[in-house]
């Protein structure tokens, strides 16, 4: 007999981010949407508000009440803007409702870099920063059994980490490095603005926030710092494509005298994520392409040696919704249940 | 215990409705992918031909051997070039495999219109064409259950169907009709052409095979009558849209009598899709987008009523490699065999 | 030895229409860009807010200020929303300056159809209504010599009667027509809205104010009546393609019996735009796109003949901020002042 | 009086840096478009092969032939693939007529360089390489004054050098540079392939030759080592995006010690382009974007200072087809001929 579904809540569901987990969580075999928030379309139909739903589910978006939740649901996962998510898990986590957190409030371990790259510090974050796990399997695994709270890495640093960590930690680059990345324009959300407006952005491309002002540098910092061993820097340009989805994260370093050729690095890649369900080390010559990884939990990743140069490119497409946001969320969720990890996440990209 | 998976061949798997087809079927409970077919690229892995599926198959393409093939499959699904399929289906139909052809080759009902339109007609389909049953389960599913030869329906009459059929089936408009259907470029199929090249197509709109020129007009005639109890003309008008996926059909027709108000409209397309599984009338007010069914075998449909000039327009929204094809086909497939019509159909579109 | 160019102001210069308007003009040789209005960000460089623009001139956004302006122009381009704009376009008047008005203020001759259409009927309007000369040049060339106030066409009716005005004039189709129209999201304009939001938009299609609901409509009608010499009605179907610029317009109508075939057809069209500077009857067998005039004040026109269903299918294609608004309005103004047509205007389309 | 035209020819006319030139040549003051030549196309009318021109030229693409040409034409730009350009320029050289060839035949002054990267070296590169001027005329205008052979810079190495050169030969970062540069799709050509393909690259971002295998990299080192007076080796990743114009190259380099900070930086570059018509240093704050210079002959720059890491991020906008071939050779044609440099390449960005 098929066990009974796990109640869990999306707060934060009329955003991309959280369409994205109700999309996932509507096809988990194991996890049970009970409960959609959001606070400024509260009582209007999930699937008026995120029109791909219609005809699927009749769940209507509700107001956030912590003490009604926690009657509800078991889990709750969270796509609220940095700052506004940490009271919401705050008062969840006291009710006794476990947390995946996608913003960015708990995932730097140390406050004073958060507070120095984040306005604002929510002292509830202060108080569950220690027990927060980082979300990405690929690399905590074994502290993501039983977590009761997980911070969902961003979305570039997911791809950045994806491609690098591996050789950082096997010694093959330097610990000093530039991620050039390109994302797909949900990457900034849905509320409308001047940025994103179709006009603005559907037929050109432009870098933002450049020169170490955007706010995922010092996550990927202290992650590629655990893995290095060793501190390591992190040059970071974005850049936004006239596209919906997807990251393309290239990131350049010196080869170190380990790194004798391109097999040396593909095979440090390539160890690294056997048995991994979900990153694909492309065959030598591929090199990976957002569009083939779109609407999944994938990563394709790849490695070049530039013998000219004496420099590495290492290279990760994902789905900055995906892998890069809800579906690492259920991933993590997954393995916090002890559930199968790839539960619910079986997509493949829908090619073209 | 779980029954053991039918299975099943795909033919011609390299273009984008075979590369769909795999993709549906490599996730499809019941059916298990055993072999596919391209004759161009045989000999290289399926993943290094339809680059999404790398990590997730390691089938190698082969060429297309009939005796070969029945050994190993119950089912081929043949996604080839129009009077390409004929032969292929017939040799497979006599040695005993049940064949879903996505060509145009089975799917009119009388072979002089065939012969009128496209300039070949195979001798296979003549012999086959009698048991060929036209597969669009919303118009057509009793005949389906346990069909050796299905013709899977063309993407513009599908979307046209869906959104016009019912209203010319209660009398509601007038049995001649104007279609104004816009597609995405995967329509035009994989093979690199000036007409499909990026830079001709990616930023602009544009008409082509106007005036009744375009092979899928007979089809969307035959079933269109069928649907009023009388001849139906179809002006048709198809477009190329700078999208990889997707139809957006517009039938405008005049009004009947009968047609006193949109409700009334509205009315018989929610009665015609009650308990359809694929099939959504939008709420009053909402109007199909492709993007919202992108990747999905579902279809959203709507219709109003310009009372101001007496005329109806319908319109239906579907992915043209999703319900306009492939995913038409494993619809078909399901009911064929007596399984769940929704099987390995669950996808919601990735929205955004 | 050059006459000294004429002062002129674009007011309403921050939205598309005015951009496009000021990068005419800043290329115009009988016209000076002398001032630029833009209520909310008055003050800021006008580079700043259309940044095509660095570098190539210096002009600041100021407050509209009618007394001041009258001071310095002898002639305003007033792109503003409808409503906003004919209070301005009456203070200039007043004050003896020429107005091209690009929005509907003035487009409507009946002042009842404008409030039935037009929630808000501007009283400034109603005075000057009665002069206003409807701009559009090749139906209504001599009216425009010496206009003082210009009403310069709607993207939408502009395509329309450039597709289907001459064969209504010829008697060649009958006076009832459907409008299917796809044109680029720069016809929502520049304010964020979800609708025009990159990921809403950018890799789907579909329609929006259906059934008689556009309010392009009734100047359609208005315009076909006049060159059609009987009452027109107009079903209309607008729609949004993921592209920046441009208008595709078809134009369904029943063929009369005197358009016995699609030469006749072509031929009125060849006729009807023999000598017009920027209107291109297509070589049989080509059908217009959007991407071949972008960015020009050039109109692609075609027509096909369905004998099967003898239906008539006019298109025509242009920027919608071309042809469709700036470029037509600096058509006017040249007709006006009595300078070259072309002056300004001989763009050729980046292509691709 | 006017001084009369100066004919000139198009070799290569039917592709999109071709079709480029023509559009430009059509629109030029003192140039005349007196010959296309298409070899494929050769027979059919311009218009037919390039849409953007029905209505404007009556010029019919004929075969290429030396001598007939030399009677006609005293000027002639070439744009072949590499390779078939260097006989075609040594032919029209030997009579008399000037070359401005947009292939990199002549761009390398060092033939076993050129021959390292090229398979083919063409003997009549070889014979008139010494006197090819490499035609970026912000590096090089005195040399190109009355110039016979010009070798107009690729794009890649026209965005890159306007970034980074004034800042290596300034001595403000390392002679080290990588260049993680993002390319509209016209890049590739208008031959078909999978490549380019609409549905292949239309919703998706990937990189391409990485490692040091894209062919512009030499070109970019023998540039930028004459700009820093010392070898400068370039780390070179090349991408696609979906757009059809355009080129975004971002230059990574260390700060050397004189980069005390960013303004330092930026007056590097505001000086280098002081007087410059067509190169404009964004205000602070502001970043490249290739939509704003889409159809120009205009670049964008900036530059930003990562003072966390001592990283330099140097940033140029070009369209592709404009400034990175067709613009800069007409601009190279306009000094060459001593004609205004600005003649004929007014065209301000279609925003949006």
């Amino acid at each position: 007999m098929a066990s009974p579904r796990v109640p869990v809540a999306v707060v934060g569901a009329s955003g991309y981010a959280g369409a994205e987990l109700c999309r996932l969580l509507l096809g988990h075999p194991r996890a049970e949407l009970a409960a959609v928030c959001g606070q400024r379309r509260a009582g209007e139909p999930l699937a008026s508000v995120v029109p791909s739903l219609a005809g699927i589910t009749g769940l209507v978006l509700e107001a956030f009440d912590a003490r009604a939740l926690a009657e509800r649901v078991e889990v709750a996962l969270i796509a609220l803007p940095h700052g506004d998510s940490a009271p919401v898990a705050a008062q969840l986590l006291e009710r006794g409702v476990a947390v995946l957190d996608l913003s960015a409030d708990f995932r730097l371990h140390d406050a004073a870099v958060h507070a120095a790259w984040y306005s604002d510090l929510p002292e509830e974050a202060a108080l569950h920063r220690a027990e927060a796990v980082y979300g990405l399997p690929e690399r905590h695994r074994p502290d993501l059994a039983g977590a009761r709270l997980i911070a969902v890495p961003g979305c570039y640093p997911t791809a950045t980490l994806l491609a690098a960590a591996p050789l950082l930690a096997a010694g093959l680059i330097a610990p000093d490095v530039i991620v050039d990345a390109k994302s797909g324009v949900s990457g900034g959300g849905r509320s409308p603005s001047l940025a994103t407006h179709f006009c603005e952005i559907g037929e050109g491309i432009r870098a933002y926030k450049v020169a170490g002002s955007h706010r995922h540098t010092p996550e990927m910092e202290q992650e590629l710092s655990v893995a290095a061993g060793a501190e390591v820097a992190v040059t970071f340009t974005p850049h936004l494509v006239p596209m919906a989805r997807g990251i393309l994260a290239c990131v350049y370093a010196r080869a170190t005298a380990a790194a004798s050729d391109e097999a040396t690095l593909r095979q440090a890649l390539v160890a690294a994520y056997a048995g991994e369900p979900f990153v694909t080390v492309l065959a030598p010559g591929k090199l990976p392409d957002t569009a083939h990884v779109r609407g999944t939990n994938r990563a394709h990743v790849q490695v070049a040696h530039d013998s000219r140069t004496g420099r590495v490119i290492a290279m990760a497409a994902i789905d900055n919704l995906g892998k890069g946001a809800a579906g690492q969320a259920i991933q993590c969720l997954n393995i916090a249940r002890g559930w199968q990890e790839t539960c619910g996440l079986g997509h493949i990209a829908a090619f073209p």
